[in-house]
């Protein structure tokens, strides 16, 4: 299987496809690397290094030293990320959700979580807008069991929340020429023009605590990096609206249960939803593409790969905390002492019990709900 | 003067300028002519027939057959018409707002009066957002002091309103691509993405009672006939969405004070505006350009020429409802028996009065704004 050729990387806001090269994403969207001072840092304020800071999933950012800096100058710091809510979350989706909750409680950070229904509307021909709409809701329930603060988390529809949105986009959207989104996004003459606006409302809410506190509030944006382009525009133009440029943090994408690329809605049965009946996503893990052998004698011989096992993949991103046990299954992949099934069962139980546990949070989210979502400003 | 080369004629929504060649615009927009059987009709219904049919202020029409007959049959028809709210009301603003009061009553319908503040905004450097909102608000209470009807007339901003607005616009949005938005409007590459979006915005009201209603209602636009690409785009999406054709009347420009072009509140000095203090607007009057000859002597040998008389032009679109004597006037003038000074007097005391009468129920509609401003559907 290592020998086949490697499929060309598409990593743009809508698609994300092939053998992902980090570092040449690095290099193309013209980032930093995230350094151990920053991640230190971040531990520090939250009295603990979280799971995802230790393994390097947050590969790169763009000024959050200044963000980190702003907060231990005293002054309120904000968060942001989104959602296209085109269907079921799965679990690469909660990746970055997980940590927003854990920097949103490190920093005491308002978090501002955009539902881009208008986007998936927009970009999907089979996508109508009731169901937009109803998914944004739906998956807002995922977000709340992910474990954000309730008071300081607003969840907000594009297309349900518009009356507070609408101004700051058309300040943003007076900026952006549509040479400069052909350029960014490859926005052609034959895209509609909803999908030609609406950069200007992912770019809006990097500035939308600003505008409603009517004072600047650094904003830090943890998401995959191929919202990128969206951030290149937003920074572009922060300082003609006078607004700070928003920071990034950026993730890695959870590979899914197949070989290659994200893991992705699209591919449902190489994904596993937080609706999907526990013992159903057990099953899909069962059939899961691993770093094993042809047979059992090579395996034992040979040993597995973890390097390139989304088995493995699974348990590094979100299923085993203790990095002591971590090494522990790696090397005794690699020695050939264990076999994929044996890592498949195993994460089969983990994933299972992690359903069961977040599906009763996510049906707790139903009554609270309400509190979650965005206000008018008072 | 007669003898200068003809301006070269512009119509576009954004701009009016040169010498209108009306048969030319009727070809070119691809519209029908306006018939007397129609103007009858729209009569039948009203009880009486308008000084603006009589005179034949609207030239061409889109369906308009259709829109009363639809009418005949007992069904419900909507009226729409708008304003971009970069300033003052002028009265060439006004002609087509008094023909909507009057078919507002003729065929009991429901008038969506749409301020575009966003399009005002995105297409006006020196414009703030907060300004575009202002001018809505305050351009609103000339709408109403025309005569609509409280209850029936359901005033809206674009920013303020925008969350009884933003799914339709996307609906709509979804259905034009950037190519035909090119084609139409001659947007280019360098234009702003609001800009490129806000067709959408414009195009949206033709089905906005529909929408709200749950019903498809034949919605007739009365408006001046630069604002017809917008209805074209809207009429070729219009059966893919659902909804009827929007069917079209189209005023004649009101012209300035000065030679040539329409009323335009970028003119100052030409232009009449309903805030105007009424001795200001009769001095404006006064230096009006008329169809006089350029000495007394002249005038009384060869006549005046009323066919390019500004002054002429007003007492025909708003200042005498009496044919007799408007027919009166222009023999008068044309066999050289009256000379400019005396029908610019007699304008001025007409224009003085009128505005006295407007203002005041201007004001009064200050108190009663909220009657008239958009709800909720229930």
């Amino acid at each position: 299987m290592t020998d086949e050729p490697k499929q060309e990387m598409v990593v743009t806001p809508w698609e994300v496809k092939g053998d992902i090269d980090y570092d040449k994403l690095i290099e193309q969207f013209g980032v930093s690397r995230m350094t151990p001072e920053i991640e230190d840092k971040i531990a520090e304020h939250a009295g603990y290094k979280h799971l995802q800071l230790r393994r390097g999933v947050y590969l790169s950012h763009r000024d959050t030293e200044w963000w980190i800096k702003e907060y231990e100058k005293g002054n309120k710091v904000g968060l942001y990320t989104g959602r296209g809510p085109s269907g079921n979350v799965h679990l690469g989706h909660l990746v970055p959700w997980f940590f927003c909750a854990y920097l949103q409680k490190a920093f005491g950070a308002d978090m501002y979580f955009q539902m881009t229904d208008d986007e998936k509307f927009l970009h999907r021909a089979d996508l109508s807008l009731d169901e937009a709409v109803s998914y944004a809701y739906e998956n807002a329930l995922d977000v709340i069991a992910c474990g954000m603060a309730p008071g300081k988390t607003h969840i907000f529809s594009d297309t349900e929340d518009i009356e507070h949105l609408y101004k700051i986009a058309l300040r943003v959207a007076k900026k952006v020429t549509f040479s400069t989104a052909k350029a960014v996004f490859g926005l052609t003459d034959s895209d509609n023009i909803g999908k030609i606006w609406y950069p200007a409302m992912q770019a809006m809410t990097c500035f939308l605590e600003s505008d409603r506190e009517g004072r600047n509030i650094p904003c830090l944006i943890p998401a995959a990096i191929d919202q990128d382009p969206y951030w290149r525009v937003t920074r572009d133009i922060a300082q003609k609206l006078g607004y700070y440029k928003p920071a990034q943090i950026h993730a890695k994408f959870l590979p899914g249960l197949a070989e290659g690329g994200k893991m992705s809605a699209s591919q449902p049965e190489t994904a596993i939803f937080t609706t999907d009946p526990p013992k159903k996503a057990g099953k899909k893990v069962m059939r899961a593409f691993t770093g094993g052998r042809p047979t059992v004698e090579e395996q034992r011989d040979l040993g597995g790969r973890p390097e390139i096992c989304n088995v493995y993949a699974y348990f590094y991103f979100l299923f085993e905390d203790d990095d002591k046990a971590l090494v522990e299954r790696e090397t005794s992949c690699k020695n050939g002492e264990i076999l994929c099934g044996h890592c498949k069962k195993e994460l089969a139980k983990r994933v299972e019990s992690f359903l069961t546990d977040f599906q009763e949070k996510r049906e707790a989210a139903r009554e609270v709900l309400d509190e979650y979502l965005i206000k008018p400003v008072e």
